[in-house]
């Protein structure tokens, strides 16, 4: 241990009633900067070191192709979760990383369990995957749009504290953060998506139908991250109003994440001078 | 069109008999520099700048989805498929990419025609697929140590032409590259595996069988081109005995690639100015 400098400021609040208030879940402000750097300028030459570690890191994992890691990204619209793999993730060799983006379920998705899909998308040893929304979505629209009955989505919190125990306990580090953003950030960024005519194709009409329901979200969200938090697979709220934060501080999250592996490469199964031998002959 | 200077530089010569020698199909040796930067640090600087127009083009292509691109890389052991995903199609957004690995196909694989899972791995609407190995190896490595017969391997070029064409006509732009090294290169990059213990984890001690197929390997490789390069689906031999070089060549061949779709952003099917007014009541 020890690499969790960044990972500790950023956990969320453990111990806290589920019942409790989203504020007290979200305790930091989605512009507060509560660890690391306090301008764009220092998080840009931070993120620059941060990727060359996490580029050999990544190698190590990859060549060793025991463990995985599963980085999940949650939030609003606009919260950045594109962004964050562009710049965050971007970072090491794409080769390594396995990205998959869960839209609406299809219909065919619809009538297997909630999980079917997810589990298909889960990363192969070595990988990084990364989930652009997941199986949290089960518990966040389908609570607030009532897609399910409560009884239904509220045994999902077990559901997937049981399926996330299972990926650890088979060597999966699976890592989930959710991207805080203000109703008045995600306003403007909606009104640049608008008002920028190469970013109008990312806004959706829906998306404002889901703003009406902020309140309801947070309290969603609130209550999903209290109920799935655990030291195995860790919740961590990250402060996103600021893009270069938001980007800082998953790349931190995700460079504690590989170090705590204690990776190495992997033994050759050869007579390495034999084959050098081989090969000069 | 226009676009055209780096691909009709290293486009495999056109016209020749299938039965023509290698060395009139690699005409370019694997050191030659035929078009671009004469210098490592010139190709450097020309990699941000082509990476940044990729990068934009690559959005377009996303936010269109319309188009796809596929980019085959195909070239013996140590040629640089792995070094050219990380350092020319790293340059784009990893969630714009859709990369496959082909490796030796499992008997679940084998069970089905040479094609069917490589049909399973290619790109979405608005991606850019990337091949490391694919289906030539089924006319390659099956050709050199005879997994199957002679007439099988050879009508596999028809159903080769008649698969990519059935791509390009669905609006996948095929781009082939083949990564040109030297076996003296390919010595040096085999020792250097064995000597350095971050890299012996590639080596495998397959690899010195099939080097000492090398002359059968460029003959499959030489016919291989021959009978499957079209001006819908172009194939490029990259001199890659300099990494810099190679990395360069195929950034560059994708972005003529990209400029020729002549991308552009989806209208909105929703008006503005309404949604804009709707945002800010």
């Amino acid at each position: 241990m020890g690499h969790d400098r960044v990972r500790e400021a950023l956990r969320v609040r453990q111990g806290l009633d589920p019942a409790t208030k989203p504020t007290k879940v979200f305790s930091d402000k989605p512009d507060d900067l509560p660890v690391g750097p306090r301008s764009k300028s220092n998080a840009a030459k931070q993120l620059v070191s941060t990727g060359q570690k996490l580029d050999a890191l990544q190698e190590t994992l990859y060549a060793g192709a025991s463990h995985r890691v599963l980085l999940v990204l949650q939030g609003m619209d606009t919260s950045g979760k594109g962004g964050t793999i562009r710049h965050a993730c971007g970072l090491v060799n794409p080769q390594g990383l396995h990205i998959h983006s869960f839209k609406k379920p299809t219909r065919a998705e619809l009538r297997h369990d909630f999980l079917w899909r997810v589990r298909r998308a889960l990363p192969g040893p070595g990988m990084i995957g990364v989930f652009d929304r997941s199986h949290y979505e089960d518990v966040l629209v389908a609570r607030v749009d009532e897609l399910v009955p409560e009884d239904v989505w509220r045994e999902r919190y077990n559901q997937i504290n049981a399926f996330e125990a299972e990926l650890t306990a088979s060597g999966t580090a699976v890592v989930k953060c959710f991207l805080h953003i203000s109703p008045e950030e995600q306003l403007n960024r909606l009104a640049a998506r608008l008002q920028r005519p190469e970013k109008t194709w990312k806004y959706n009409p829906g998306d404002l139908d889901a703003r009406a329901k902020w309140d309801d979200y947070q309290k969603a969200y609130a209550e999903a991250l209290v109920r799935t938090d655990s030291d195995a697979a860790p919740w961590y709220v990250v402060p996103s109003d600021h893009k270069w934060y938001r980007n800082w501080a998953v790349s931190e999250i995700l460079l504690e994440t590989l170090q705590d592996l204690d990776l190495s490469y992997p033994e050759p199964d050869f007579d390495v001078a034999a084959e050098l031998a081989r090969l000069r002959s």
